[in-house]
């Protein structure tokens, strides 16, 4: 795969952890675990603009971590919890492989230890 | 928490999400996921100048994603999973908050269904 650092129409896993990138966003997001908020009220404990708040609203609406309601006329925000799964999955996938690789470490170790001389090289070749 | 949205002197959690938040620098990271490797060996299946890996293991750096050897010549890089925890720990704790809000939405429809009225109001003050 040929990657490349553009973040011009950014795949979903970029645009979730660029979503996630941001203290305010975060923020945002904790508060609406415990229910729905109309921009009014995700403002109000921040200091931000009205303006400031929808803008990162837009970015987290963009990746899917955020709905708005079409029939209320104030629009209240949702998370949109099952959109958080591709990320927790890729870094639990990550954090799998080098517990994998931590415990392949730790059984040639013990080997050695035990006087057994394992084979390094064809223990890589897997 | 007064927070905004410059990327100044980023938090460690915003840092990790910035670092992850680019396909080169996940594949960087997959790649190193199952041994170290330097610059050049990174460089070669990416079709990236040295250059524009060494930036991006900078951003990785700075994230305390990855760590070089500060005594080998060609200065491997490594994974550092355990810096992966804070963001894993954090989506983790908002999909737990989703997962117990709906659960309590369940219980009371389950309750409605059954003819027990319950109080709604008094579950939202928790």
């Amino acid at each position: 795969m040929t990657a490349t650092a553009s973040g011009r129409a950014a795949d979903p896993l970029t645009a979730t952890f660029a979503a996630l990138a941001d203290p305010t966003r975060r923020a945002i997001l904790t508060r609406l675990s415990s229910g729905e908020a109309t921009v009014n009220q995700l403002a109000e404990p921040f200091a931000l603009t009205q303006q400031a708040v929808s803008k990162h609203i837009k970015v987290l609406e963009r990746a899917g971590l955020v709905s708005r309601s079409r029939t209320a006329q104030a629009r209240p925000c949702r998370l949109e919890p099952a959109s958080f799964d591709a990320a927790a999955d890729w870094i639990a996938s990550h954090r799998q492989l080098w517990h994998e690789r931590y415990n392949r470490l730790d059984e040639h170790l013990a080997a050695l230890r035990a006087g057994e001389p394992s084979d390094p090289a064809g223990d890589a070749a897997t």
